[in-house]
């Protein structure tokens, strides 16, 4: 069995701490194939710092993440940084555009960076990133980064992945609002207003702060810091904040949620990634018969995954870990 | 049983064609139970033009719908738009302001303007904007617009369900190129240059000319319109394109084929929605297992859905049902 030997290999390579070995690991994740050495690198997870950063297109996400590296870097940190991109035809510039602005942590050899694309469905995307981070925190890497490109449902979902989760927001954007809308006020542990020297860096602040007195904040209220990562300015109060909500979180007993939120969120997408392949097939067949209503095809369609009428289900939320792991506690 | 009551008499009002009728139902989608009045229309459906309208925030969206619609009445066409929002605390005022835009045609009884928002869940939104678009339909409007706010992966989802997507675009926004690459280059069936006298519409033309050279097309090529919304400028050329787009869709009976994308999409929501409802319950169980790796707890679940180890199933694109449906033809 010769993938049997080369899981074998890896994983003998993975423990012997050579970097290919890493990266051969996630892009068995991002083909969706890493399972049987998470299954074996597992117990060594839980050891790193995640850390998760999203906001629009623009907002200097990339500039953002290298200063934090450098920072992470500068006390002794191993750091680990996943950037991920929706799926276009037109992401290789953009990549490109990014790894030149991480470029100078490419020649350290405790900063291991890696991007991953969606090769069409965001859905296993999330299921590639979680594997991702799991192989880095295996790998023993201290301080593992993920970064999103945009602001979708799923990219959310990404971040939050991660036990501290900073979005990124640049004033004068005009669409901070329309951002804010798209459902990431929630997730934001905390905010980072880049670009701090813009003359509406102020007025971005207020918005922020008023939009905050509008939720409920039980435990962590976010924490709000003006950065100039270009230069660096703020870079430090941002990491005193990020150290300060894992504190938190830490003394609460709240990363244990936060873990299993994590570990939900991935079982979901694992189980839901096969559902669907099996889904499609059985959708086929039934596309076929002219005529159908679409709650008849469904009704025979459930009837193949052993599910009939609706029963009295509690229809519990998906798709947002935390809303769930809650109603489920 | 008085839900099977309820449902006959809105049926009987819905046959007598009450505006009311239409806004319960719709409302009934909206909390996932249309199902049987839609199986008891379902054979009305298939008449109406459907005209899908997606962009980044800021476009003027609503106010090309508006002039889209103000177009079809005076074509003495009767019109639904379904506005779809994504879920946020701060969506109110947005959807507000939509409704203002759109405020002209509030008192035509022709016209029938709905606003559908997300409660947490875009795949429960793709599904209720698909019930909405049936309920249109077979209420007997002649065309339905489907406007959807951003443009995330669940959104471009939503745009799909229609026959004909406009996807527009602004100068000078900056963040054209990042839109694109968000997988929406692919669905345009027409592009919506607006706020054509600005100084940057001209480069922002070339731009998607440029990008539409990077794709192959069978078939029908995007056209590319510039408007001014605002004053109405372009939108008799508008509305000339997505003639000419529905007249190629006829002739080359690839009508059918959108048809059965939608069909096969809005099934495709209902089976996941209910299975997601069984999984989450699934998974809560199997996360209280302490010490198990997110694989393993995903093959305990999926046993529970009648589905053990991975076969050599093909691994069949879903949530791109364009696509899907090509690979399964």
């Amino acid at each position: 069995m010769p993938v049997q030997q080369s899981t074998d290999a890896l994983l003998r390579e993975f423990e012997e701490h050579h970097p290919r070995a890493l990266a051969r690991a996630i892009s068995l994740a991002e083909a969706g194939s890493a399972g049987p050495l998470i299954r074996q690198v597992y117990e060594r997870t839980g050891r790193a710092m995640t850390i998760g950063l999203t906001g629009p297109p623009g907002v200097g996400k990339s500039t953002l993440s290298s200063a934090l590296v450098r920072k992470a870097r500068s006390l002794g940190k191993t750091v680990g940084v996943i950037s991920v991109d929706p799926s276009s035809p037109f992401s290789h510039g953009a990549l490109l555009g990014d790894r030149i602005r991480l470029a100078e942590h490419f020649l350290d050899p405790d900063v291991f960076i890696r991007s991953m694309a969606s090769h069409g469905h965001l859905g296993g995307l999330s299921g590639a990133s979680a594997d991702a981070v799991l192989l880095m925190d295996a790998f023993g890497l201290d301080i593992v980064f993920i970064e999103t490109v945009g602001v979708g449902q799923s990219e959310i979902e990404i971040a939050r992945l991660a036990q501290t989760t900073l979005v990124a927001l640049q004033p004068g954007s005009g669409d901070s609002i329309q951002v804010l809308k798209a459902g990431i006020m929630e997730i934001a542990d905390i905010f980072v207003v880049n670009k701090a020297d813009h003359p509406m860096a102020g007025q971005l602040r207020r918005e922020i702060r008023s939009m905050m007195e509008m939720l409920d904040f039980s435990g962590w209220v976010p924490e709000l810091v003006a950065t100039q990562a270009l230069d660096g300015t703020g870079i430090n109060e941002l990491w005193g904040a990020i150290e300060a909500h894992v504190a938190y979180l830490n003394e609460s007993g709240e990363i244990e949620e936060r873990r299993r939120e994590a570990f939900v969120q991935q079982v979901h997408q694992l189980v839901l990634g096969r559902l669907e392949r099996r889904l499609a097939r059985s959708i086929s067949q039934v596309a076929l018969c002219a005529g159908i209503d679409p709650y008849a095809a469904a009704e025979g369609v459930l009837r193949q995954f052993g599910a009939g009428e609706e029963s009295d289900d509690a229809a519990l939320p998906v798709g947002r870990p935390r809303a769930a792991v809650k109603g489920l506690a």
